[in-house]
């Protein structure tokens, strides 16, 4: 299991290409078989597979092989390093805003939610 | 103003690369001159300049010259686009477990809270 730092290099990398974030955008829908990822791009099937296999890397997705037929899915919190390291980068300026946020919805008159 | 794919192709792209993620972090907390930014890397000047402009072109950050000095500031809602998008790779199983906790919270009993 690599460590946090390594982890988010790897999803970033992975992510900074918009074929790969197009087949990312496509799963969190639902698992699909490589031919219907492969439909809306005109691209070879060895460069899509060559994308699968850099989210595949990076633990993003994962496939399973069904006779001929290989199927892709979304890793559950594949994204969740990404959640983490933008909640991170938050400026203080954005958290006071979040506690003035919590402020106000606590000290809002009853019926004005 | 580029676009919604555009930008965040962009910022993915910035962010895809350690050095100008620790720069990043240290914004998220103030910003520094340019002096302070090179300071934890063992880094010729020059490369931390041409990291800078690549945050600066998408960006991520803003800097300031006043006289020979140099301030670079994280901008207001730069990682916002990228925020959005996981947001949009929620998987149906995350959105149910949402509904779910909403549920849960709507339901709890009074004084559990």
């Amino acid at each position: 299991m690599p460590n946090y730092r390594d982890r988010l290099d790897v999803v970033l990398r992975a992510l900074a290409d918009p074929t790969r974030r197009a087949i990312v955008e496509r799963l969190a829908q639902s698992p699909a078989v490589v031919s219907e990822l492969a439909a809306p791009f005109s691209m070879a099937l060895p460069s899509l597979m060559q994308h699968l296999r850099v989210l595949e890397d990076a633990e993003v997705v994962s496939s399973q092989k069904h006779g001929r037929v290989r199927t892709v899915s979304l890793l559950p919190g594949a994204l969740d390093v990404l959640h983490l390291w933008l909640a991170e980068q938050r400026t203080p300026a954005e958290h006071q805003a979040d506690r003035l946020g919590i402020h106000l919805t606590r000290s809002s008159p009853k019926g004005i939610t």
